[in-house]
């Protein structure tokens, strides 16, 4: 897949925030351009409150990544920008860098599929600070809603119990992309299917879909509507029947579902989009029974999420496939993940590197320092904890202890040579050489869910989960309140 | 402006519900594709619990309308789908009928910056039946997402009562156009700026931005960070002062200014991104006054929107210019606007328009029937009411009633030929040829603007408004009822 290729003309360099460009500049100036750094690409809570989060966009980012370069086009612009003064933002000479810039970073990335947690990386950039820098908003942008949509999909499809759940956000979706981007993590999070036909062609998603309202409104009767859709597609008839009168449309249906019966076809199914649910969902079920459709699905949408999903469950309503649109590609009640992207560490002049802290009134927003990864234990197959450590102790001890970075009280013994355990962050570039196969969309799907698979229910409950370990590894627990305390000048 | 162009690769008719085109060949294949039919897009509620909505995105539907073309890649996938049975989605005739597809439509619609209000329509769609139902997905994704977004942006801007709003959400916008149509629509709505560079290179929006905390962390101290970013942009100086401990940052920040003085340049502004924003933009305003920089700004941002802003202009913080990103580009609140698209009429065969209704459970989902357009009448200059009638109803009498469509004992009395007033929906497209001039992007800023001056300021309160009356003509009203009662079998 060469997705922003596909999709977006010419060169996404400017796809970034002013101040990196600035900075940029600014590095070049003091000649701190190529110093080389480490930044860490992770977020702060779980969204949703839910136990988990799904990482995916990574596929994104390696398309973004390999194509960056500035375009003519996009250095004419930055070439032509002045400050309040009049003279030119940008020495030309800066301009020629940009222009000969080749992306040169090592990126290792936990990869799309996987169930992550707050505060582990899900992108670590190594690399001249001025590229770390440029790619920082691009990262943020695409990581951060398609890790939160994923999640959303994901939480849905669990309170789904094996239903089929059917993405159809594009109307609402937050812009072009929005509904795109949506789609593909949708599928990621675990959706069948979606309902934007870009989406369909782009990514190779499955694509479903019957007929609206107004395809019932073009006709004199709802009767006539069912039956020249049957007409064109006798294979693919699910019956919207709520335009006038649900239980009418539901009789209706039926009349045309015994001609497509005589005709050695099927009624697949009828959809409710509005009213009650639960109500109709249940009469529809009935009469459909009653009428010997026992095959025929119920398809209901309208405004949907995982609470009512789960609610109209628990009340059985008699629902077979879920249509969801709006509250899952805008993660309606929580449409920003707040991902961040911050130094870790920084090579002085002398080749050391130097771990770093951004300190802050607020103790959520302080960052782990160092060049970390994350290991992942189990025990009889159910993951137990992560541990987030420093690369430079491979060497683990027989026993390491595991601290909570906001509750030092809370601690964990593990033996990791008892226990089986993976390395989360893998290779994706190493000297801008992309050293990574991406997988196909089908195997991250079923990533996700072999993934889920390995958590204990508790932690995907849809409310209060059970909160899933993770903890520092104790020397970077150290090194971390050693230097905020520097940092604080307490010492 | 060819915005879609510019911006993707290749053609985006698929970007549409996969219905549209099952309905589409259903359509076809029933003979009914060229049948006329009109189509309203309209919105049912304020978003934001709002006294009014900021009509925005035309422009890129305008631009979506004229290069509506299937292309050879697009034919190909159709071509390649598949029903369950195997057979082909679609005949190879229909795909043909697809390639030689021309956009034919009368488009008339709101203009982009205008106040408006819910059920009046934002476009008029009025042309063959197939191509109204393939446009309603676009569109629907286009005006829902930039007619929030401008609204967000319209009430963040009033509240900051003539103080600059920077708008700063690519990192966590939805998506790569989530962002780029976000800072057009930030900037519709009274936005001065944006960090998003390639939205200001695409729009002519102005950026702005200078430095992160990643700066201060990349040296040895935060003067240390002052003084080089001083010295790559004299300037351009608004430091960012709470990497390590904000009160420290401003005298740091105060120092640096000295010697920017020293050089005939000014420290323009200090900028806090964390903790207590009224209590730290004091503390900051005071140092800066003690040290004689009155004229320095103070910015602020961390999590901003209109309510937190209004909430700090009440406690008197000390902040000049404000930085929004999150909760303005995802429409934090209310991340969706929910604008629909229905049928309103439909051309019989013999040549008759039918009016049509769309029925439901739930009374607001019921839709506004006939070729319909608005009329905004003004009273000493302040806008008082917006009336939905027919546009066959054009020879208005002396005296017109107005009833609420909710309720119909809300009704006003007006006297049209006494008062100032104005259609809302001009003519876009004919039969498919566009006679609308697109204005400059400045051009609709300032419309937003002095539209918004033309409402009375109860309408535009934060909270609460008061709210606007919109009603339908008498004798439109009547016909939605007649026509409602008759579609409920009660007549």
């Amino acid at each position: 897949m060469k997705i922003t290729r596909d999709l977006y003309q010419g060169s996404l360099a400017l796809l970034t925030d002013f101040y990196q460009l600035t900075m940029a500049y600014a590095y070049w100036k003091s000649g701190k351009a190529e110093q080389e750094a480490v930044f860490n690409l992770f977020f702060r809570k779980n969204p949703f409150q839910s136990g988990f989060t799904i990482a995916a966009g990574l596929d994104y980012v390696i398309d973004y990544c390999r194509n960056f370069k500035f375009d003519e086009n996009d250095l004419a612009y930055l070439q032509e920008m002045t400050l309040e003064s009049g003279e030119p933002t940008f020495d030309p000479e800066f301009i020629q860098y940009l222009r000969n810039l080749e992306f040169s970073c090592d990126i290792d990335a936990v990869e799309e599929g996987a169930v992550v947690f707050p505060n582990t990386p899900l992108i670590r950039v190594k690399g001249p600070l001025l590229q770390c820098q440029l790619l920082e908003t691009p990262m943020l942008n695409i990581i951060n809603f398609q890790t939160l949509v994923a999640t959303k999909a994901a939480r849905i499809t669990l309170e789904a119990k094996g239903d089929t759940v059917l993405e159809f956000g594009l109307r609402r979706a937050q812009g072009i992309d929005g509904a795109l981007a949506a789609s593909r993590a949708s599928y990621i999070g675990g959706c069948s299917s979606t309902s934007n036909v870009m989406a369909g062609k782009l990514f190779g998603i499955p694509v479903s879909g019957t007929h609206a309202h107004s395809w019932i409104m073009a006709f004199e009767s709802e009767i006539e509507a069912f039956e020249a859709y049957a007409d064109a597609f006798p294979d693919n008839c699910i019956f919207l029947v709520d335009t006038y009168d649900t239980i009418r449309g539901v009789q209706n249906a039926i009349k045309v579902g015994r001609a497509l019966e005589a005709r050695g076809k099927k009624l697949l199914g009828v959809r409710i989009d509005s009213g009650d649910l639960a109500y109709y969902s249940n009469m529809a079920r009935e009469l459909l029974d009653e009428a010997g459709f026992k095959d025929t699905k119920v398809v209901a949408s309208n405004d949907l999420d995982e609470h009512i999903l789960s609610s109209l469950k628990m009340q059985e309503a008699s629902i077979d496939i879920w249509g969801i649109g709006t509250k899952l590609v805008t993660a309606y009640d929580q449409p920003a993940l707040g991902a961040v992207y911050k130094m870790a560490a920084l090579k002085d002049s002398s080749g050391i590197w130097v771990p770093k802290v951004k300190v802050s009134q607020q103790s959520i927003k302080i960052n782990i320092p160092g060049f970390h990864n994350v290991k992942r234990f189990y025990k009889n197959g159910k993951a137990v904890s992560d541990m987030i450590f420093l690369e430079s102790d491979q060497g683990l001890q027989e026993e390491v202890t595991i601290i909570d970075p906001y509750d030092p009280t809370k601690r964990k013994k593990i033996k990791p040579e008892s226990m089986e355990s993976k390395t989360l962050l893998v290779p994706i570039f190493k000297k801008g050489k992309k050293v990574y196969t991406r997988p196909q969309l089908d195997e991250i799907r079923n990533r996700t869910l072999a993934n889920l698979d390995r958590f204990d229910k508790a932690h995907k409950r849809l409310i209060n989960p059970h909160i899933y370990p993770v903890g520092l590894e104790e020397s970077l627990y150290h090194l971390r309140t050693d230097l905020v305390l520097k940092a604080k000048n307490y010492n």
